[in-house]
């Protein structure tokens, strides 16, 4: 039997999708299951063990040559196990172990979930044909993932392109990670809202106070909504030109909730990287809005596994 | 003829140095010329093709297969060119051109000085043995270079590793490349000695006021020295965290004037990088001082060209 397919896994703090994908990135088989996140580590297991059941009843089953999992992190790619930070029953769980027994010893590519987005938009959205690329997620956290000399960069334990939480201001407010200043700290959905709420905007009468209400008001003008997003833009500008600063991208992509925001963040932050991008290998940098939509994480797992094994015809990863 | 040495030169706003370098990185023979750096570009390119015309005399030359350069940047590998902050008369200079025409045709690799050290510390120096590291050079600017699965990355450019001009404070003073709160701005040798100058310290008989002076100070216990140390430190600190999140190295090199400083630096940098290194996969990261001395600029410049090539026996770049 050709095996010309890979098996493919998301995981998250609220489902754990699974797929069957082909060369082409093309989805072919799916299954899915809500992630008990409270529960003890074997109980979230089982899920992730259904989910992978549910792929093997079917006969293309045997044409899969390989496992990806992109999961959130952090994660040890190394040590094969996973600590995601919603997940409190899996610490140093070894996922990478388990999974492989689950699918009959099908060898398994862990990588962090950030890292998963960025090989689903290098290989098929907006960094396509970029040899080096940052791509972010910008909602409830900042998460990211680096292409470098035209190949994903996952790092030894597959958490790099960890932007979130590098610091853009050394004396800032201290962040959950134990840190100050970090972007995620100032431009994380969350904190756009936040910070909107401090400085006296008010939520219309659905009580909405997300950063997507925030953006609504900043596009109809109000200057507390529009100062909160050019602070957020203004964190992703130092930290997207510090990271092309140490290692040469040129675009980085930025997805989730707060990179739909369009204009309201995407000006700003094209005015901010012109102040914070200033050498002149650096200049020619570009941010674009991600391609890839709520599928990215379950492609980009499979691309990571196709790139274990001699690819597929038609697959570039 | 067996082509089993390289020729290398290391182009700084003082001088020009220049040898040749066999396969375990042993200078075999030089040349030296100061940098006419206040003249025109063809004046300062005279310079370096006396210091090539001195190599290529010797009968050791014909043993030459490459010319590795590690120049002043900015540069760029992929144009070929150099424009180096202190050499005014070189903007966007063919000289990986120029240089292979006075070498007689010679292939030549370029690369940045940041680059060049690192490559050397890889090669023989504090980093050997690590797959993943950041090397720096602290002194009148702030420079480094990093080594990312096993290889030196230097970027399409050649560039890679300006961990001098990230920010890592966004609100902070400007920097003269025009980017603010730059790690350079706040840990170079000049703005240390500013810092405690600013808060009241006064040099000895000698009027030295240098930042080796302002560390004496600080090893005999003056505080306003120990705070400009420690404020150089904790911007290092946010500096190489970010890094090591970005791209996950597991040592920080530190080379340079300021890197000399000792106790008086790497005490209080050990410190902060505990409050920045905070994720699971950064934490075991740490930091040393550099072990190549004056020569590391040939000698990383030579690691580079003998890496285009099929390595000689012994060579571990």
């Amino acid at each position: 039997m050709h095996t010309d397919l890979v098996a493919a896994l998301d995981i998250g703090g609220t489902k754990i999708a699974g797929a069957l994908v082909d060369g082409h990135g093309r989805i072919l088989l799916r299954a899915q299951r809500p992630t008990p996140a409270k529960e003890d580590g074997g109980t979230v297991m089982r899920a992730v063990e259904d989910v992978i059941g549910e792929l093997a009843v079917s006969p293309l089953w045997s044409r899969a040559a390989a496992l990806g999992i992109g999961s959130a992190g952090p994660v040890d790619a190394s040590a094969g196990t996973v600590s995601p930070v919603n997940v409190p029953g899996w610490r140093g769980y070894p996922l990478v172990e388990r999974a492989s027994e689950a699918a009959g010893g099908l060898p398994v590519e862990l990588i962090g979930d950030g890292v998963a987005i960025t090989a689903a938009e290098h290989w098929q959205g907006a960094a396509r044909g970029h040899d080096n690329a940052l791509c972010m997620v910008v909602s409830t956290g900042v998460g990211g993932g680096l292409v470098l000399n035209g190949q994903l960069h996952a790092g030894p334990t597959g958490n790099a392109g960890h932007i979130g939480h590098i610091s853009v201001d050394l004396d800032g407010d201290l962040c959950p990670c134990g840190s100050r200043g970090c972007v995620e700290r100032i431009a994380s959905g969350p904190n756009i809202a936040r910070r909107a709420l401090e400085g006296g905007w008010r939520p219309g009468p659905d009580g909405d106070t997300s950063a997507a209400a925030v953006a609504e008001a900043a596009r109809a003008g109000d200057p507390v909504a529009v100062a909160s997003f050019e602070r957020a833009a203004q964190a992703l500008a130092a930290g997207i030109a510090a990271t092309a600063t140490l290692v040469e991208i040129d675009i980085a992509v930025i997805g989730g909730g707060v990179g739909k925001a369009g204009d309201v963040l995407f000006a700003p932050l094209r005015r901010a990287l012109a102040d914070y991008a200033t050498l002149s290998f650096v200049r020619r940098l570009t941010v674009a809005p991600a391609l890839m939509g709520t599928d990215a994480g379950l492609v980009g797992a499979a691309a990571a596994a196709l790139t274990r094994r001699p690819r597929t015809a038609g697959a570039r990863v």
